[in-house]
């Protein structure tokens, strides 16, 4: 499949939600649908779907609509689910804990090697099958199992220097939960940031706006 | 100060991140900050900052820039954030409990008055001060204290039918976290969803094709 190189963010941002529909769509027994029924589940318009779908290399036939495993598995591909990227949680709180327990890491392309947190009440539990471990041993378990990706669940006050230790160790992407504006200093990092706050802010916006 | 009324959806989302920049300068003693500075910071342009605020009035003079206190305050006001709408939340697991302990609602335009989950291990429980109640005892509550929004950290499965139960009790507006797409079954609902794995999976396709 040939791929378009200079693809938007606000598309690379819908692929998941089209992984999300297609998921449920091949559970309900569904193997073939037009862009005019997807556009109705998933409040697009239908040639905006065919547009964004044509960024990858296009999937559907003329008439025949899409095709649901086919798209499933291809977008899947693309994001990069079959082979998961290596990763670590770095913050093992109420919110690493949260994000450890209920993210199905594998099925969004990573797999969690290691937990980090320097609380002395929390190094040597167990989260998920993995024991918490001090930051001081970062670099020793980088070496051995090579991450390329760190979940950050810490204060914004902690995250910088623990992302130079990180970027040191070879990690290349960031889950960051932080609030600390990593590509402010490092503008070659790999950051998807998580404000669920601003997310929180906009519904209090509708709210007092409706 | 006028608004405009067809503010889009974008503006309004960039909203809660000046609020964050703001915030930050002045703990930083920053008094006053022009367009330019603060689309360094904020990485966007001098012009889009500008248009985003004549959105809701403008704030700026001229040549002085922006008074950082004044703008701050009234972002907020805009928001939403001095009279806070009461909140409940429904489901107290791991996720509720990471949300309910992570987030500063007071900051953010809400107010936490009850916690609700049905697991007989969690009910009785305090989560931050709020006794864990049953979900029979939702009417009652919603009408005794009227919350108008409701977080909700539920699997997807049990949504329907909560979300069915709480509209008529009044609730208005959904934090969203349990991937149910609550605005197909009832459009009129004012929802913010949060898929923390949409996020995962964005930050997945970056690695994989940086």
């Amino acid at each position: 499949m040939s791929k378009n190189t200079t693809i938007s963010m606000p598309v690379i941002r819908r692929l998941p939600r089209y992984y999300r529909f297609l998921y449920d769509l091949k559970n309900n027994g569904i193997s073939r649908i037009s862009s005019g029924e997807l556009s109705k589940r998933m409040r697009l318009t239908a040639s905006q779907i065919r547009q964004d779908l044509n960024c990858f290399g296009g999937f559907g036939q003329q008439g025949a609509g899409y095709d649901v495993n086919q798209l499933y598995d291809e977008i899947g591909r693309i994001l990069g689910i079959p082979e998961p990227t290596k990763a670590i949680l770095v913050g093992a709180g109420n919110l690493g804990k949260a994000v450890a327990n209920h993210i199905n890491f594998e099925t969004r392309g990573f797999r969690l090697v290691s937990v980090f947190d320097d609380a002395p009440g929390l190094i040597g539990q167990d989260l998920n099958g993995h024991i918490i471990r001090p930051t001081t041993e970062l670099k020793t378990i980088c070496e051995q199992s090579r991450p390329a990706m760190a979940i950050l669940c810490i204060p914004k006050e902690a995250a910088p220097s623990i992302v130079d230790s990180l970027l040191a160790c070879g990690i290349k992407g960031f889950w960051n939960f932080s609030h600390y504006d990593i590509n402010y200093d490092h503008p070659d990092a790999i950051v998807e940031n998580v404000h669920m706050s601003d997310s929180l802010m906009t519904l209090s916006y509708l709210m007092n706006n409706d």
